[in-house]
């Protein structure tokens, strides 16, 4: 049994929790917000994130960092990649000892382009981190409290960390294979949230999964192009946290990337189309990241290009889809169209 | 403008005959029945394959195998694979000028093991087959009389002739990419039949799209072992005939072998869910042939094994998936799990 601290009650981080929970770790969930520990510690429930689930009873909740960060063994960080920094902070003010940090967060950092663990380096100093482990692979929260099977990567450079965490996470339905490209790993799981998107301005405007499937597919080539560039084991993007992760987020009524890329291909704004999510939507500054990142590896990504100029330059959603679908490159081989 | 016929009135064969007319060529679809060839003919319908549909004025049909082999520069096979080597001996009787044939089946066949294009050569005299070419890739029949964006790739070891079949095809909402590797177009669509069915038998269960997202990610490597020990290329499973076909197969509601697989989750026996579909379902003889294929070339395929138990051994087709799920590989990169 270890002692673990989820920071970030989303619904990932709650989901993650309960797995943890249930596995029998004594397991501490952070909220930045008190009612919603309390809701947690004495309801059971977290009505906002996993409406109607039943959490465990041995799972506690708590607002305060210097005691979350007082009972953790191993902290996983559960919060939008917008508030890993701040959350480092606040955790570095209390934490006098050196342990394994999980990370499941997908994004890249705008302008920096860094990943998450590196802006988790940044911010942390090198007494207090063992490890940063990446817990990446299609997995919708809604369906890990349900205990469907899942399957996830833990990936860290350091094989022994990754079995650590592999360890404190597995169980009947709750999978977790082991991962030594962190690269891969995170560039897989941010970069789709841009895929996802896409799909869902396909799916908005009306077509089919004949166009859908075609985005997906092409979409993982041109992630897979950018991560041999930045360093990943291309094997990665057919993996969990690669194609797996793709497909889910593109397919499931549950991605919010994909439910945003819907609105967006219906006609919506972008504003009004975050007014109406009211949860972060990942993939909107991912897309800028990964608009940077193409320019910066000069790797062709035509449907981050695409998407960049219909969320940040105003272009109609629908031209876009139909001038991807339309560029006329001759051989499936050629490595774009 | 050319001069096709297209055998083969299912649903597939009907709406590449639809694009090919829209295109301007001058088609004639065969069908082995006559009432079925007069329904396309005079009332410009396929109701039993493509209901609604209204099909192009200028598409003409027939029951004749000899008109319809006499019409041809370019013959289209569109008939399952159980009807290949009987619709070449008819075709036989009466050909004789060298033509390209283009196929868009997907199986293979149990016993002799062979793809759809060999047992073509084995049919057709040499004297009367320039090339075959093999259209592929993720393409319901019924978005693309709707006319909604779909990509395919046209596959011949000699480049001319595909290129030959993309410029028939090729049109705005139609897409072609040339691939000169037929090895692993031909298997990439026979293949992600079963990986459908299982997808299926997993919804059918009521695991959620985690589950199915895993499923789709491991069939895709075993498909690949298999493929890249028979000759293919690694990279033609990442494409359109591969993973985009996958997809698609696996993920919409048009797919049969997806619903055959989804009534199999529900506790029916096969004899019941064929009767029940009344259409062929290809990945069920392909489930047959990829178990000897597995066996023949030494590949570990757990996805094919399990599906083959069910289908075949009548084995509970929850425990096969559950069994799937916790097969207990450590790592991503073993290769298998």
């Amino acid at each position: 049994m270890s002692k673990v601290t989820v920071f970030g009650a989303g619904s990932w981080g709650t989901a993650l929790a309960t797995v943890l929970a249930e596995n029998g770790h004594d397991t501490l969930l952070w909220s930045h917000r008190e009612d919603q520990a309390q809701e947690i510690q004495q309801q059971h429930t977290n009505e906002k994130y996993l409406p109607g689930t039943v959490l465990p009873q041995n799972l506690c909740a708590t607002s305060d960092v210097a005691s979350a960060v007082e009972h953790a063994e191993v902290i996983v960080m559960a919060v939008p990649t917008k508030g890993i920094r701040e959350t480092c902070q606040k955790i570095m003010k209390t934490l006098n000892r050196q342990i394994i940090f999980v990370h499941v967060s997908k994004g890249i950092e705008p302008d920096s382009l860094i990943r998450i663990s590196e802006i988790m380096k940044e911010e942390l100093a090198e007494e207090v981190v063992k490890d940063i482990v990446v817990l990446s692979g299609p997995s919708h929260a809604e369906e890990v409290v349900k205990k469907h099977p899942t399957t996830v990567a833990s990936s860290c450079e350091n094989l022994e960390s990754a079995v650590v965490v592999q360890d404190l996470f597995m169980n009947h339905y709750f999978r977790v294979y082991t991962n030594e490209d962190v690269v891969g790993v995170e560039l897989g799981g941010a970069l789709k949230n841009v895929i996802a998107l896409a799909a869902g301005v396909s799916d908005g405007i009306g077509f089919g999964d004949n166009a859908k499937a075609a985005l997906i597919t092409r979409g993982l080539a041109e992630i897979s192009r950018l991560g041999i560039k930045m360093g990943a084991n291309p094997m990665t993007f057919m993996g969990l946290a690669g194609m797996g992760d793709l497909i889910v987020t593109c397919t499931s009524v549950h991605s919010r990337n994909w439910r945003a890329g819907n609105l967006l291909g219906k006609g919506l704004k972008l504003e009004e189309v975050l007014e109406q999510m009211g949860m972060v939507v990942e993939g909107v500054r991912t897309t800028k990241a990964a608009h940077q990142l193409a320019d910066k590896y000069e790797v062709s990504m035509p449907i981050v290009q695409a998407l960049y100029a219909v969320l940040f330059e105003d272009q109609s959603a629908k031209e876009m889809v139909e001038k991807l679908m339309l560029r006329m490159k001759k051989s499936e081989m050629d490595g774009q169209y």
